[in-house]
């Protein structure tokens, strides 16, 4: 965790950034909750945004314990211990910062270049129709991103009415009924969709 | 996890199955290893697998109270609780079956389709070479492949001899010295290979 949202990655292409959120998501009852941090999610967030060049990675919990666990997590990894033990994950840990809603992350990637992010929220749901090409064409072009990703059963309504653009979801082969069984979990989706921003 | 390694999932494009290996991977020094398992590399590996349509997800693994472990984690999903907390669970964990040795799996899929299938490894290391669009092509013209992904700091040595394909690393922009970070989990790495083999 630096103290600083600025990053070299975003010298030639545009800004991409990240954020993992755990509240306002929804519960399987479809009631706005707020989730847990994972500690797994918080290392493969981070690996994940290192690889594919992301400038920052946004740990979204308004819950003080859970801010103080990710403070730890991450402080750990960037210690002398943890860097003695993993020097990369020092690394990808650089990136991360912790804010207590989705507004912070947008204000503070705002700060960096001055001008709001395009924010783009994902769902496994059916509501997103924007190809992930159309995004990483803008985003080669030098537009400025912020990728929402929600935990629990997805981002709640207040976040998707902050969305520039709804990405189309994650599928593969259609069952032998014509549906999709879609349920990934939110590390695996985030992989799966920053490589289709950014892969080579 | 089902008595049967069989899939409808087959029946239009070529077979895909996959393992995750335990034994034999290396550790930080190089040296041949037995990971343990993780609970939530078997939750997303067998997410993964059903959202692309594989039809067996390998766990590999020799050690006793290892395998132990991997059925109690599948079993609770399969069971009355675990079906009841979250069917779409159910659903993913009964392509997962645990093996001893790679060879078993391979052994399994063989006698599947009576015929070898194409064994196909995966490094975070510049070792492979073969893109993903020549697998991708290969299996929609029906061809056979078992994907092995490694656990720890990768497949041993004699994994790789057993390959018929090793594919090129995951990597996303260059850092400004030219060199690749891409130090995914590899729960993120089996997620984005099985999108580039399978996802639409």
């Amino acid at each position: 965790m630096t103290s600083s949202t600025s990053s070299s990655a975003t010298t030639t292409r545009g800004r991409l950034s990240v954020a993992l959120v755990h509240h306002p998501v929804l519960n399987k009852f479809g009631d706005v909750q707020t989730t847990a941090l994972t500690n797994l999610d918080v290392h493969d967030l981070a690996r994940s945004s290192r690889t594919y060049g992301c400038a920052a990675c946004y740990l979204v919990t308004p819950i003080q314990a859970q801010i103080d666990q990710a403070h730890a997590i991450v402080g750990y990894w960037e210690g002398e211990r943890g860097t003695s033990k993993n020097p990369d994950r020092a690394s990808a840990m650089s990136r991360v910062h912790v804010v207590v809603a989705v507004e912070d992350a947008i204000a503070k990637e705002t700060a960096v270049t001055g001008k709001r992010p395009l924010i783009v929220v994902t769902s496994a749901r059916p509501q997103g129709t924007v190809p992930y090409t159309h995004l990483r064409e803008r985003l080669d072009a030098g537009a400025h991103a912020l990728v929402l990703f929600g935990t629990g059963h997805g981002l709640a309504d207040s976040v998707h009415e902050l969305a520039d653009l709804v990405l189309a979801p994650l599928v593969g082969p259609a069952d032998d009924d014509g549906t999709f069984w879609n349920h990934l979990s939110v590390r695996s989706a985030a992989a799966i969709i920053l490589d289709r921003l950014r892969g080579s």
